[in-house]
């Protein structure tokens, strides 16, 4: 037996096997350092620890998006290595804070199978759930991926796709365990806008624009331990139609969360995601920008307030005219990302 | 009302107008290993918790330009998103170590204004206060921007100049609390000299060269959390003749610092700003060189003295012979910094 | 006497000669975290404080190699400034784990001088010890360089040569105290591999490839305050014939053993250096590829046994064919490390 590692080819997927991913990390004051230094963030309650206490918190958590992320580097190595593309996630839920000094470890289920008319890829779905030391769920989110077959001839599998919600419900959001936002400093936090100001069907421009160079990159997608080969390996990536390294697309959704601070100053807190597709690729040297539209609203208690969200982030291309997908649903080639989540924000109160 | 910030116009700066910038900041052993990683400077106080035990600090105190540049970059979407240029600073005094753990928060008080005679721009000047979260001031600066006005037509307000003092008294220096170099040991530190040998007049060329690329200084400015968007925004910048992205005048300077470790290696801890101007602009890529010269000198008790230094950093030019200003204080495009600072060195005892 | 630190030649050292290396070091948790960004290692045992508990230790110990760069960093200013090539490594033992919070201190005993017959440069040979604040000795390593000669018609010392080990024993390894793999956690850290699925001579090509880039290699170096000028002085190096900032060697190790986890999942943690060569030179931006052989084994008890490793590394070369020496010794120009050493390793219990 080989000792690398191959990675899962689609007929290695079973329906209903559960992966136990490589390899445990515990998250420190480093890493969120590091999450600054690459996408410049600025919402107040990951930012500082007196401001999270003022929240109800202990000290400042872990931004989600970055428990996100070393979750789904885990999940790579045995469930993406061979993937020609990764198509969507849903589902994603946040249950449990993170704090520095916390221990992730991930495991996959797979919920679904599907393969290609072409014979060649399937579809893989899997529920990834992050785990704490404590054996706490921290997060889960589904994702779907193609997934190539190593063997055209193998049989292909009963197929199996999974119903999955057009959104997570407002009654099933979790907040962190403490928050509080009846005394939130909104003039520290950047804004006076609070929950009240935002409507549903709002659109903000972030105006905001931001590079990502190569080795910004590949030092957030290495600290995540994601190994997918496109993001690093150039002597590989030379012999693609593109000739570049792939900025892994969780790059792309932290800088434009980061710029969405421009318009969403109070609105950092990620609480799940519904949906998220990166809808062309991105490559390091151009300029990120990104709108938001206001798609929800809901009322959690203790002060605080849900929006959900729409996030568009585009390559070289300004926002101010909300550049979207067209009545076919064709986004335009400058369009990166298309994202779904929901946020905590604070009430008026 | 617009939920972006759209900065601050010449005309919304009133004199005596106070301003609470975002965001809190808690400073990491993480900051402090990137600031490390930028710049590599070699001091001993900052680098080892035991070092600066011996001197009868607690533990490693955070370099003071951490400070200022997390306090600077809070000031940026307030004071300086729409301005031309950064003109100067004055009047700076670090007042109270920062320790890993500690939040920074920082106000800003306009004390001058000075409409430019075109009419189109004016000079604002304001003193910035950096506090810990025990409400006690870590340092405070002066710095005067040159800033757009959105309404040509709008009133120029009654001129009004500060008063600056030339340099900071040193009778004025605060060293951290508890420091006594009186057991100073010069061989871990890196060199044998002491406040006695250096002589007012004396220029230093520290030889060793920098580059500093994109990547280093877009995470570092991000780090800061410094928004102008001349240093990360290149699809705006490409209109710009330069073409180039605009490198954060503070990482030039910690640059600089760094570099002078060579030939002032117990000179590391700054206690004042006196003075410093971004004389020439610099862009990634080029190398950065400094030398230094001794401005005055001061006895501050237990085992510590003053020096006031110049640090003069150049790109792509070695400064043997020490490139400077001409009698028309005209500067060769290759200097790009001249900053004026008092820094704490053991006396020899 | 200048003040700047004009670094040794050859005729400055003499045998027996004790360095002690400026600056003392507090290692922490940020400087971890840059470690993962820079590499992207795996290894569970310093990327989980749980996965660590598991093994008998208190928390993740910091990798051996970052504990080996940040002492190897602290002797280039007093040992290889004036260096035209770094030669070899050998007798390189880690004697003692290392923690966040902890301090390293450095000296080299000069223990071997040989003038070259050219008169112009000689080797020094000097064995390097890294200390931690209770005067424990942490590593230890021989390392010999080409040293210039400032004036040439300087009388030639005395040749002579240490005796070096072939390799370090391995009844002389020391494992970190209480590291117990008897209930080691397979799945969790990536790999079924034991100790017994290791057989002498067998190769293993860990298939990866990872591009380093200007700013990566100089933050690295930086935050081990490496001050080699040939790293980071792009004005100086425009007069080399290759034009190029040369990365620093340990990158290229730390690199390649980040690649080396695909294959070697369980064999992270280096207890000894045996050996090591910079075969050619490495600039940024190419492809590094790396290959394994497996030189020995030795059981250690406490569940724990011991591989000794070939790991030879390439650029933009694939390793599929295990791209070695000729007969005759010589490296094809691809291959840029040949290093030597000993990692625990479990055993299958």
């Amino acid at each position: 037996m080989s000792k690398t590692n191959p990675g899962h080819y689609f007929e290695n997927f079973q329906l209903g096997q559960v992966l136990t991913h490589a390899t445990p990390r515990t998250v420190t004051a480093g890493d969120v350092a590091l999450y600054n230094a690459f996408y410049g963030p600025r919402f107040a309650l990951p930012s500082s620890d007196e401001f999270a206490r003022s929240c109800g918190l202990p000290a400042s958590p872990v931004d989600p998006l970055v428990a996100f992320h070393m979750v789904f580097g885990k999940t790579v190595p045995d469930i993406s290595l061979n993937a020609v593309a990764n198509l969507g996630y849903a589902e994603g839920l946040f249950l449990k804070a993170v704090y520095p000094g916390d221990t992730l470890t991930a495991t996959s289920e797979v919920i679904g199978l599907k393969q290609n008319s072409n014979g060649k890829t399937g579809v893989v779905y899997v529920r990834t759930t992050g785990e704490n030391q404590h054996g706490e769920t921290v997060l889960r989110y589904v994702r779907w991926v193609m997934v190539r077959k190593r063997n055209p001839d193998a049989a292909a599998p009963e197929a199996s796709v999974p119903d999955l919600a057009e959104a997570v419900a407002a009654r099933d959001l979790v907040l962190p365990q403490g928050l509080d936002f009846s005394k939130y400093d909104f003039a520290l936090a950047g804004a006076p806008h609070a929950f009240e100001d935002y409507e549903i069907g709002e659109k903000i421009d972030h105006v905001d624009g931001m590079v990502v160079e190569e080795a910004e990159h590949q030092m957030a997608t290495r600290l995540y331990q994601n190994t997918a080969k496109v993001h690093f390996n150039q002597y590989e990536r030379a012999k693609d139609p593109t000739g570049r390294r792939l900025v892994y697309g969780g790059v792309v959704i932290s800088t434009a969360k980061a710029l969405s601070f421009n318009g969403l100053q109070n609105a950092g807190m990620i609480l799940a995601i519904n949906g998220g597709r990166h809808v062309n690729p991105y490559f390091a040297g151009a300029t990120v920008f990104a709108w938001s539209e206001v798609l929800d609203k809901a009322d959690l208690g203790k002060g605080v307030g849900a929006l959900r969200l729409r996030l568009v982030a585009t390559k070289d291309r300004l926002c101010a005219s909300f550049p979207d997908k067209d009545e076919a649903g064709v986004y335009p080639p400058e369009v990166i990302l298309d994202f779904d989540y929901w946020a905590a924000v604070p009430k008026r109160g």
